[in-house]
């Protein structure tokens, strides 16, 4: 994604109220912050934030995450919110490589939007659905994994059918062609300009309960 | 799909070398028929034939078996075959929701190429991966339950796809574009058509182990 750079984007990001600056603090105690006992939802690479913060709007019984390690694009999510008061919406510039480190078998859900689909082969595990991946997730997840995808990306969307099966996630619903489906959905920045292109999105909702020891 | 009707197609078909006109004489030894110990592969559904045909030309070492309800199209394939020789052929008209009366743990695969969608919910009993069809298929199967499926239909590839994994399959390989993947292919006469319109084709390669009791 090509942006224009904002000058002193580091310095808005720390500044703002919505993002967590010292999400290692938090870990397993995310619900202290939010202060109640509704469900913990995250997106993992939220870009520039359309989709979190319109379903934060949408639905103010959940709390809602959003992750992102580039503060170049952060940065936007947090000058979209200056004016706004939302009270379930949290951001955090962070590499989800290291998402054990911040989470703690509190997550309900995650939402994974147009992730980067790492074509080479020799980058596979790099792709937020490899199983590599999938391991961390099975860390923070409270009780049952859910996992929402979207992406326009078919190759990435074919390996993570493979990789969630392999590691025992079920199938709760899919769609091979999402607009074709659906009129009205929150949508990515990045799926707007896919959906006037009139390109396939790819959806699958995914679940696994986890046998906690 | 919309024929011209061949003047005694049931006498045609029963009088065929290629055509099995007792199957259920041969449940549990069909490898006596082929007269040796090579894997066996069916097509459930194999219309007019051109798959099978291609395939059993190619792959010498596997028995085919072909199965078609419908006399009209199963006529067209035994006229094709009418001056050829391929000893790793038989054809069987039979309606599939018996299936398991005609074969008992023998069948290495099964070929579902562009099966009846049956598009409305209340006969999606009917659709040859519905749960329903993949418990019968698991009598048939010998160790291993190998499903390979085409089809440009995205409802009921979608269907099957959660069918599959609710059933305890695995992906061993999928495309969502089959013919932007691969460029020679055997296809039915049905694919070459939607190839023609560039439609894409979907395509999975699902497989379970078989716990033998």
């Amino acid at each position: 994604m090509r942006l224009r750079k904002v000058a002193n984007a580091k310095q808005i990001i720390e500044s703002s109220t919505y993002v967590i600056n010292n999400p290692k603090d938090y870990k397993g105690k995310y619900k202290t912050l939010f202060n109640n006992e509704n469900e913990i939802h995250i997106e993992i690479g939220m870009g520039k934030g359309d989709f979190i913060i319109e379903m934060a709007k949408h639905n103010k019984n959940i709390n809602f995450i959003g992750i992102e390690m580039y503060d170049s694009v952060l940065v936007r999510a947090v000058q979209k919110l200056e004016n706004q008061t939302l009270e379930n919406l949290k951001l955090i510039r962070f590499d989800a490589t290291y998402i054990e480190d911040i989470f703690d078998r509190e997550i309900d859900q995650i939402y994974l939007n147009f992730s980067d689909p790492w074509p080479k082969n020799r980058c596979k595990k790099r792709r937020l659905t490899s199983k590599i991946f999938l391991k961390r997730y099975d860390k923070i997840f409270k009780n049952n994994c859910h996992i929402i995808q979207k992406t326009d990306n078919r190759k990435l969307f074919e390996f993570s059918l493979i990789s969630y099966i392999e590691y025992d996630y079920k199938i709760k619903d899919i769609s091979l062609n999402l607009h074709e489906d659906e009129k009205e959905i929150i949508m990515s920045e990045y799926e707007k300009r896919f959906v006037k292109m009139n390109l396939p999105i790819y959806m699958v909702e995914v679940y696994k309960t986890l046998h906690v020891k």
